[in-house]
């Protein structure tokens, strides 16, 4: 339905031929990500299934799955959908679905990949039941535990009566698959230290709801979780056994202001948006890329490797530099002058994206290597 | 590029057949605001030409000139060349483009279309000349005035110059059409009195930019701009001759905390989210719709007709609702219940979707009466 005017960039083209705004990654910076995070679960005995509502992108799943990642997680059945059809073939929907024509739909995904799903709620169980019954497929069922996050998952004390009615469902396809326990909050909390006791004490209440699991005589085969500023806590408390982190691969101003987990591994930045100055004033510079360029709900972006440059919010479509207040009025770029910036969050970024325009050779002089479509884009359903 | 698994709704299907979340429209609320602000402009005289950057769909700007605007404001070439290729002939540029490579397609759009642009630069005029030189066609050129903005344009006491720069270059087809003069930041001031005097201060400035354009001995055809917070003040001023207000169509919460101006058209409530109950605390319900499905730069969304609920953050794919202070936890919606958001901007939330559901017959029982591609979407360049 989405009808371009605009021609994609093709492989070969110069950086400086990209037309502004584009959102842009640096490929090498990528690739280090994708390796360093797969060298971390490897070296932990970890799985790692990474979450691809970051990039939306079947190509990068696949480049992520071949470094060793047991497939991907998604957030939204038509995300799943999306991703399956451009051929991924292992998903986790780490969401709960309650509409049965949703439901309908899950169930014949399952008939096509190897398909899990979360569950917090008998309602959800029950018509997850009815619909995979008539599939004759199966489905892995992980039992949310709200373990901090105060979004969906059960209290830690309900896991194990949800557990028995997933194993209640065996017959139309449910399979109990352990459980999802997600702390979204604790990811950037700023210093190490508290994003370690977050998930300290998020790993109390997932082995209390293990513990329930257990005691109601069922096998918990999985604890999955994990972001990409936690991670590292999840791998040394020995109860996850599945990382989901995503951000890591393209990295965001947020997640750089964190301070670095003791030995977690170095991520770089490696998504940009490459801006334009259109306009300027005596003491101000605006560039052509606005909030339906880049998400602000984590905050705006930063002039990447300019400290002395500030940013500010100038709507939909400008962004507005001033220079920062220890600069004078020189830093400022002048009309036509090209802006790197740094997005303030990576997923909802890329999700206002058709396409990542993959660059080779760095931003000053690299070369376009392949543009990836954001297969999922919009899939909220 | 996009390869959206689920298949849009048809019309006929009914209300309760939308898969969650979707952006709908209320056809009958819609339609009463594109004639409230028709009657307004007529009545005073004034051209009409609201911004499509809001809803970014041809059909949609087919219906307002219909009736009786003379054409649609975009913000990005990409965006008019989206809505020129879906039909639209008439359409103005009200912002500044600078990179040549663009200004070779402006030219040639200005081949296809009656097509206006803003420029505030000595350099802008240069390059959109030498750009229109080889192209044989002829492009309106406002000078854009900052009056308050404090993003792009120029000073006032500057515009007679650019004005004389544009005159200059009317052999390449640059036609001097008027004055940019749009006050962002006055739409939002929530007391009409506060907005009003924002306006007032506007005026003084765009008049006495009009007063350099005519000591320099050009005339001076139009001043356009306002928008849906403050178009009765610059119909008030009789300086403005164009009213460019664009979110009157569909309106939002930001718009609606406003305090109406005196005398203004009263707008409904026209776009929607429809969103589903998908997990439920004891103290809370979260929903299926986060910032990845409604943009939250002003604020979250609120439950429509419900002061008893509060929505807070969920994050990408989750809103959470919480009942209202001064309300019981019995407020909250159940397991699988519908909840309808009205969310805080409209222009970036229809930019997150491919598609705008259009219903008549209202939110409880309405019937879809078309699906509008929503044209330029992501056409940020």
């Amino acid at each position: 339905m989405n009808k371009h005017p605009c021609t994609p960039p093709a492989p070969g083209d110069n950086i400086a031929a990209l037309l502004t705004p584009a959102l842009v990654v640096d490929l090498d910076a990528m690739q280090r990500n994708l390796q360093r995070m797969a060298d971390f679960a490897r070296q932990h005995r970890l799985r790692l299934r990474p979450h691809a509502k970051m990039h939306k992108c079947a190509a990068i799943a696949k480049l992520q799955i071949a470094a060793g990642a047991v497939g991907v997680c998604v957030q939204k059945l038509s995300e799943a959908e999306a991703l399956a059809a451009a051929g991924i073939t292992d998903l986790f929907i780490s969401n709960e679905v309650i509409d049965p024509a949703k439901l309908t739909r899950v169930a014949e995904l399952a008939g096509r990949v190897t398909l899990a799903i979360a569950v917090d709620s008998k309602l959800g169980v029950e018509r997850l039941a009815l619909a995979m019954q008539s599939a004759g497929s199966q489905i892995d069922v992980f039992v949310e535990v709200d373990v901090g996050q105060g979004r969906c998952g059960v209290a830690p004390t309900a896991a194990g009566a949800l557990a028995q009615q997933v194993v209640a469902h065996a017959s139309a396809g449910l399979r109990f698959a352990g459980l999802q326990a997600y702390h979204g909050r604790a990811q950037h909390l700023r210093s190490a230290a508290e994003r370690e006791a977050a998930i300290h004490h998020a790993a109390s209440l997932a082995r209390a709801a293990q513990a329930t699991v257990t005691a109601a005589g069922i096998h918990c085969p999985l604890v999955t979780g994990a972001g990409t500023g936690s991670f590292t806590f999840e791998a040394a408390s020995g109860l996850w056994g599945e990382l989901q982190a995503g951000s890591y691969l393209f990295m965001d101003r947020d997640y750089a202001e964190n301070q670095p987990a003791p030995g977690a591994p170095v991520f770089e930045q490696a998504l940009f948006i490459k801006s334009q100055v259109i306009s300027r004033g005596e003491a101000h510079a605006v560039v052509d890329a606005g909030h339906k360029t880049y998400a602000i709900d984590s905050g705006l972006p930063t002039v990447w490797q300019r400290s002395d440059l500030t940013v500010t919010n100038g709507g939909d479509e400008h962004g507005i530099l001033h220079p920062a207040p220890h600069a004078s009025a020189d830093v400022l770029p002048q009309l036509g002058d090209i802006v790197w910036l740094v997005p303030g969050h990576c997923d909802p970024t890329v999700n206002l994206h058709d396409h990542l325009v993959a660059v080779r050779g760095g931003l000053s002089d690299g070369v376009v290597e392949t543009v990836w479509a954001v297969d999922a884009r919009g899939c909220v359903s």
